[in-house]
C-alpha cells in the first residue's frame, strides 16, 4: 500500500468530524495529501468503529479508523461535515481549543431569524452565529485569514454568488434569473427516491421552485460585500450526472456593454483569485471536476448578459472550499493541496 | 420475424427520405407501427441498396431496403429527413404529385432573407417557401388540416413556443428569458467532437451564446399566431444524456399572477392539444422520452413566472410531430399511432 | 390526454397485484396498448388509493386508481408483480378463478428444498408449487398454452438458458462459464446504496460469487427440457445503466465446431420462436432495450464456443414474458402486444 | 492560475510526443505535478502551435506550447504517446540520446512475425525491438530499472496479465476464459460511430471474437516470466462508461483450491507491488478510477477459480504505468506522483 499521510512536527493536526459523507470523504481525500495537515482523527456516528476504507473503499492504506462522532483526537483544527442541522448541536462539546472549518449549512446565516425562516427550525446555537465567518474566499479572503471560525459556503450558493458578485459590485446589475442544474452527488450519501439510478440516469427536473434555501445565503453574501440588495430568482434542476454545477445567469443590466467591458469587469474582480478560471468559451463542468476551480464565461448583447459558473459541488462547493479556507487561516498559500487538475476524459 | 408492418387497400403509401438518421430512424418506426401507413420506399445516399437493419440494427425483419435517395417509388406522402439544406435543392424532384412533411429546417421560415442570415446562404428553392405551413399542431392546426406541403417544427422551437405562447396570447409576457438543455442525440447521428462519448458522458456546457438558429423561427410562429414581437432571449446547453430537451423560461410578466390564474390559462389554450401535459410538478425529460407528449409545469411569484417545457427531441420535436402532422392532414385521429407512454425505468 | 385503454366486449379482464414496481409498471404499459385486454384492477399495499400517475408519472390519463394489494377487481386472469415471497402468501386468496401469471420467483423451482435452500426460507405454499407452469415460451410453449398459472422466469435465467439450450439439447455442451451484467433496474424501484446514482453511475462490479439465485431456476429448466445435468458456473456483474442483460457464455464443447454449425443448431431451435432474434454481429442491449426481443450472437473457435444473449430485463426478462405467456395461455398471437422495436438512440 | 509546473536543477527533462490524445494528455497532467520532472516540450502533428489548453482545457496555466511532432526540446526522457505504427517510423529521430517510455503497442511484441500477424502490417524498426523491454513493473520491475527503452503494456494486457499470473506461476492454471470490459476512452479522441454518445450511453456489446490484440502480448508476457504456455481466451466487451477496464477470469485449475489458499497465492506475488490491492469484496472500477491502482479480487469453489482486475485503462493501463517505469528507471520510488486516490463519488 500507498502511505498517503504521514505525521510531522510541522503539521496542524487535523479532525473531520462526520467523515463517512461525500464531503468529509474528499475533504479527506485532500487532507491525506496535503503537505501540512496531519488526520488525528475520523468520526463518524453509524461508522465509529471501522476503517476509513470500509467506508470509504477508495481510501485505502491509511491506518485510520473512525473514532466515535464528537471525539477530536485533540485536533488543532476540526472539520464539520455533519448533515445540517447537526453541527449546531454539537458545537459547544467540539469547539474547546480548537478552529473550526465547517461545511454545513448551520452557522452560514447571520441573522437567526433568516435561519429559522429558511430552514424551519429554530436556531440551537445562536450565540454562535457571529463568531463564524463566511468562508467564500474570494469575497471575504481577509476575514477568513483572521477567523477561528469559517463556515464553509453551500454549493450552488458559491457558483451563483462568485457568478454575480462583479456586476453587482460594478452596480450594473437591474435583475437576475439564475437557472442552476446539479449532479446527483448534491443530495448526499444516503440513497433517496430521486437519487435512485433507475430513476435519476435519465432524468433532468426542476425542484424548489423559487424557494432554494441558498438564496438567503447568497443575498447576504452579496449584500455584506457590496451593500446592496439584490433583486434575482434561483432556480435549481437536477441533471442526469453525478459530480458538478453549472449556472447560468439571465442578468438584465442597467446599461449597455460590450463584451469587453464584461470581460475587463470579472477580470479585474478576480485577479487574485487563484481558482477562478475566466473562460474564452461557456465553461463547462467536465472540466472542473475533482477540482478546486470555478470556471466562469460571459457573453453579452444590448442590456442583457449572460454569465456562467461551473464548478464541482463537492470539492469547489464543498471539501475543497473547505481546504482553501484552512490554508488561509493558517497562513499558508491558498492553493496548497488544491491544485490537481481535471482528469481527461 | 415479426412482421411489423402490411400493405392494406386503406392504407396510405408513404416513403421516407433520408431514412438513415435519427429522426428518420424514429419516424420509420412509429410508421411501421401505424394503422394506416404502408411502407413503400426509404431511402439515403450511403445506405442505398443495403437493409434497414444494416443502418438500423432496432428494425429487423420489415424487408425493407434503401432505395437511392430521391425515389419515393410512387408514395402518396413523401417524408423529408435530410439534413438542413438538402430538401431545398431536392423538392422539385420529390413534390409532384405527393404530399410532404419536410423534417427539417429548409421551409420553416417564411422570409427568404431571414432563412439567409440564419443559415448563411440563399435559400435554394423560394418560390416554396409561401406554399410550407409551419408544422406545429398545437397552434396552427386547421392550417395543418388544409396543407400539402407542411415544415415540421425544430427540436428547440417546439418546446420553446409551447411554453411562451399562452402568456404571449394574453398579452401578459413582458420580456422572456428562456434556458434551453438539449441530449445528444440532437446533434444528428454523425460522430462529432462534442458528441464524441468519453467528452459527452460527463459534460454540460452552453453554446452559440444568444445565437441559436430556433429563434427566428420561434419568433416567427409566435408573430403569425398572436401578431405579437416577443421580446426574449433564448440560450442552448448541451447535457450528459441522449434523448429530451428541457426548456425553463423565465418570465416578466406585466401584472401578478397567481399559481391559479397561469394554471388556467395554459389549461385552456391546450385544452384541444391531446399532447400537452399540464403537470402539477415541474416536468422530466424521463417521462415523456420515447412519447410525442410535451410535458409543461408552470410556478409564479409575483410578476415572474417560470414555465417548463420538457419533449423528446427525436420524437415530439422530430418524427413523432411529422406523424402528427400527418395524421392532420389525411383526416386521422390526430394521436392515431402516437399513444405510447415513456418506458420505465 | 390520450385514451390509452378502453373495455370491450371481447377483451380479457386482468388485473395487476403489485403495480407500483418497475416489472408491474412495464407490464401495466403493454397491458394498456394491448388489444385483447382491459385492465380492471390494479393493486399495491402503500401506494392504494393513490391515482396511477401519482406512482408511474409516465402512465397518464388512464383513470386508473391502486386498490388494496389482493383486490383483483373480479378479473379473469391475475398477474402477480409482488416482491420475492409475497405472492406465495397470498396465493389463495388471489386465485380463485383467475388464472395467474407470476413475475416473482416464488413458484418458479417445483422442489421445495431447492426453493428453500436458495432463498433462506421454507416455502409457504408448497401444494402450489406442482401446478406452476416454467414460463419460458421459447422452451415450454405447448406446456404454457395448456396453463392455468405460470411463473415467469427470472431476467438473468432468461438470458442464460436461451443461451444454453441449443447446445446442451445437441449434447455438445462439456462446460460453461456464463458472464452476466445487468443494469439497475434489476434490483427494482427502492433505494438502496448498490443503486444510488452517485455510486451506480461510474461503477462495474461483481456480486454474489458463485451463487446467484437464478442458478437453480436455469438448471430446473435445461434438466426439464433436456434431461441433462448442465455442469455451468454462473457469475453476475452490476453495470453503469437502467435497462438491459448481457450474458456471455464461455462454451467448452465436446468437439470441434463451425461457425456455421453452430448458427444451424441456433436457428433449428428457435426457428419458431418470435422473439430471438439470431445477429450476424454480437448483440447489443441497445437494440433489445424497451422490447420482448432476446438478440443471440455465436462465435466459435476449435471447442470453444462463445454465445451471447441480450434482452431487457423488465419486459423479456419480466413484464414482457409475462404477458407473452397470457397470449398463449388465450389462444392470441404469442406476439399480439408485444412487437414494439427499441427507440433508437 | 496556479502553477503547476516548475522547472529544477535536479528534475528531469522530459517530453511527451503526441501529447493531444486521452494517454498523453493524462501522463502530462500526472507529469506537472511530478516533483522530479520538468515538462520540457509536449508535441504534435495537428496541435502544433497550440497552447496545451486550446487542446485540452482541463490542463491550464502552464505555458507549454504544442511543438511539432518530433521535436523532443532537448528532453533526456522521451514519453512516445502516439497512436499504433508511429512510434516505430519515428524512434531514429528521437531516440538520440534520450531515454525512451513508449505507451503505444510499436515495440511491446518481440518477434517481428507475431507483431505483422497481429497489427497486419510488417514492423517498420525491427531492430529496435530487442531494445524494448515490456514495461509492466508487477513482472519485470528489475528489467525495466535496468531499462534504457521500455514499451508500457496495452489496457487489456496488464489487467489479464496481473490477473492471470500468480495461478501461472504457482502452475494451477488449466484453462482460462477471459470477459474484459472497457469504457469508451480506451478507443481514443477522434470520434467514430462505436462512441458517438447518443449510440454509446446505452450500449454493451462484444467486438473482435477470438482475436483482441492484446492476446499475443499477454500470452507473451507469462511465458517471458513462468516460461509457460498459456490455454486462454480472451474475449472484449464495449460498456456505456468512459474510464476503466474490468476483466473476470474463469479459470479452471488443475487441482481444488480454497479461498485462504488462492488469497495467500496472490499476497505473496504482489507483495512488493505498491498498486496491486487484493481486495475482500469483489473490485469495482469505480474505486481505480483516476488512479494507478490495479484492484483485484478472487472467488473459488472446487476446482474453478474467479479472478477480478479492475484498473483505470488510461492510467495503469496507459500514462501512469508509462510514468511508473519512469521511476523506476530514474531509481525514483516507484510511486513517485502517482499516489492520487479516486474521487468519490
Amino acid at each position: 500500500m500507498v502511505a498517503a499521510s504521514s505525521t510531522s512536527a510541522a503539521r496542524r493536526r487535523v479532525a473531520v468530524i462526520g467523515a463517512s459523507g461525500y464531503i468529509g470523504g474528499e475533504l479527506l481525500r485532500l487532507l491525506l495529501a496535503h503537505p501540512q495537515v496531519s488526520v488525528v482523527a475520523i468520526t463518524g456516528r453509524e461508522a465509529a468503529g471501522k476503517p476509513l476504507d470500509a467506508v470509504h473503499p477508495h481510501l485505502t492504506g491509511t491506518g485510520l479508523v473512525f473514532a466515535p462522532l464528537t471525539e477530536t483526537g485533540g485536533a488543532e483544527v476540526v472539520f464539520l461535515a455533519l448533515p445540517n442541522g447537526e453541527a449546531m448541536t454539537h458545537i459547544d462539546a467540539l469547539a474547546g481549543e480548537a478552529r473550526i472549518v465547517d461545511a454545513s449549512a448551520d452557522f452560514r446565516l447571520h441573522d437567526r431569524s433568516v435561519y429559522a425562516a429558511t430552514y424551519g427550525r429554530p436556531h440551537a446555537a445562536v450565540a454562535w452565529l457571529p463568531r463564524f465567518v463566511y468562508g467564500l474566499p474570494e469575497l471575504f479572503r481577509e476575514d477568513i485569514r483572521r477567523a477561528h471560525y469559517v463556515a464553509a459556503p453551500g454549493c450552488f450558493a458559491t457558483a451563483v454568488t462568485l457568478a454575480l458578485y462583479p456586476l453587482v459590485a460594478a452596480g450594473w446589475l437591474e435583475q437576475a434569473f439564475v437557472n442552476g442544474i446539479t449532479g446527483s452527488s448534491g443530495a448526499g450519501a444516503s440513497p433517496r427516491p430521486t437519487t435512485h439510478h433507475p430513476f435519476r440516469a435519465d432524468a433532468l427536473f426542476a425542484y424548489e421552485p423559487f424557494t432554494h434555501r441558498h438564496v438567503p445565503e447568497i443575498a447576504q453574501a452579496l449584500r455584506l460585500k457590496t451593500g446592496q440588495e439584490v433583486d434575482f430568482v434561483f432556480q435549481p434542476h437536477s441533471g442526469p450526472f453525478v459530480r458538478g454545477i453549472l449556472v447560468t445567469v439571465y442578468a438584465r443590466l442597467r446599461q449597455n456593454l460590450s463584451p469587453e467591458g464584461l470581460h475587463r469587469l470579472y477580470a479585474e474582480h478576480y485577479a487574485d483569485a487563484p481558482f477562478i478560471r475566466l473562460r474564452e468559451t461557456p465553461p463547462n463542468i467536465k472540466w472542473v471536476g475533482g477540482t478546486n476551480y470555478c470556471d466562469l464565461g460571459l457573453a453579452v448583447r444590448g442590456q442583457t448578459a449572460i454569465v456562467w459558473a461551473a464548478l464541482d459541488n463537492v470539492i469547489k462547493g464543498g471539501g475543497g472550499q473547505a481546504l482553501q479556507c484552512f490554508n488561509l487561516m493558517h497562513g499558508l498559500p491558498e492553493t496548497l493541496g488544491l491544485t490537481a487538475f481535471a482528469c481527461n476524459p
